[in-house]
């Protein structure tokens, strides 16, 4: 229960369409006022075609200071927020907004981040890693970046969709100095195997890299939640493999989202 | 601390500027969930001049039931609700507004009723009362149109400001059928007097009436929050009258804020 809730309690909406999955709210509260913040975390259901104006009326909202965007507004947004990171801008999205002095907004991309902490936290420092990245969509994109800031030496990125993957190449080649290839389901050679796609959340998916070719000392990752441990990093475990699962990473990037609250 | 806030949680503002010095985001959240609703009670800091905007985008939030108007918003409020009660059209405020089936705004104005439901709780019907309401004003007008809806005999109204009263008076009478006499600071031959001034607040306030003439079947009861006993009760209770306090009439106006929301 909200006991100390008041008048002067901060807030910050968490924002997506849906939004009732949510169950970061009370998760992300208690860490902020484990923090000393006296501030709460309140879902916003808002359409897509709603969401600019209410992003401008929450802005009139004097004790909102933040806002964590989740699907499917991450890409609208962006225009939204008076300035941004320049991974950010690079990704084409932003997942959390806070206010500056003059009220306005400044932006993120806080999922890739927060993955490399949870990375770093699970024994597994990217610096100098040959990477390979399956999955170049919304989460790989953001990951990838996070990746090259984190001074990985090479990065092969594999998606099915040939666009895609070509696109966040692009955007990766004017982000920072890595070298970026074409990488296929072999795992064979990474020090670091991260798979970014939805493949695992269904029974009977295919398993994104060719597991049988994992190396033991490959740290292998994943972005699935459901199940807690996917088929991939089970399979990994199996070969040896230390490891990281979806919730691991999502409990990190929580983490990022409060050190980007509280650095205001 | 907030346990069981989540993205399924429906959000209900409390609005004002300023909005710091409010209690009731706590108490008023803890009533709903006692009640069984999932729901939670955020300020809302919006200056008067980003009020229309803001009611307007938070429309567009859909799991947004409802908002709490506090000062100095309850008057601009109104032309905001698309339905309102006939005591809010007559009293010109609104303090509580929900959603209906379409998702339009329907407000009314809880000070009044929730006075009548603690008079009640304090053990004075107002029923076929011969009643003397000192103050003309917000708090006034709003208690005047409940004591109406609630049956008393008579209403004698007196406030220092004669443009005030009378204005109270005729929208009074278009209100309900209910004898409306211009009253007096003396308390004589009343069943029910009323204080809705804040006189009484600061030291050395003078009385709104002249205690020395209540007799003891005279109930009194007074808005005054702080002191908890003003100077009014005070005085009542030494002549033997029943009567009731600001704080209790506080908690009976968020019973009915309560009941209002849960009625959607």
């Amino acid at each position: 229960m909200p006991a100390d809730l008041s008048g002067a309690t901060r807030v910050i909406f968490i924002v997506g369409d849906p939004i009732a999955q949510v169950k970061s709210p009370a998760g992300v509260t208690e860490m902020l006022r484990a923090r000393g913040a006296d501030a709460v975390v309140v879902p916003a259901h808002v359409a897509p075609r709603d969401l600019a104006a209410w992003v401008t009326a929450i802005s009139a909202m004097r004790n909102c200071d933040g806002i964590i965007v989740t699907l499917p507004h991450k890409f609208a947004v962006l225009s939204l927020c008076q300035d941004i990171t320049a991974a950010a801008r690079s990704i084409g999205a932003v997942n959390t907004m806070r206010r500056d002095a003059r009220g306005a907004w400044f932006g993120d991309m806080l999922d890739g981040a927060g993955y490399v902490s949870g990375l770093r936290r699970a024994g597994c420092d990217p610096a100098g890693k040959a990477t390979l990245l399956v999955g170049a969509g919304g989460a790989g994109s953001a990951i990838a970046h996070a990746l090259v800031d984190a001074g990985i030496a090479s990065l092969a990125l594999h998606d099915a969709n040939d666009a895609r993957c070509e696109t966040l190449a692009h955007k990766l080649a004017s982000y920072g100095a890595v070298e970026i290839t074409r990488g296929s389901a072999d795992p064979t050679g990474y020090d670091l195997v991260i798979n970014a796609t939805p493949m695992g959340m269904q029974p009977g998916d295919p398993l994104p890299v060719e597991a049988g070719r994992l190396a033991a000392t490959t740290f292998v990752g994943d972005v699935v939640t459901l199940p807690a441990v996917p088929p991939l990093i089970a399979a990994a475990r199996a070969r040896g493999c230390a490891t990281m699962t979806g919730a691991q990473m999502f409990e990190a990037v929580r983490d990022r989202m409060v050190d980007f609250f509280m650095s205001k």
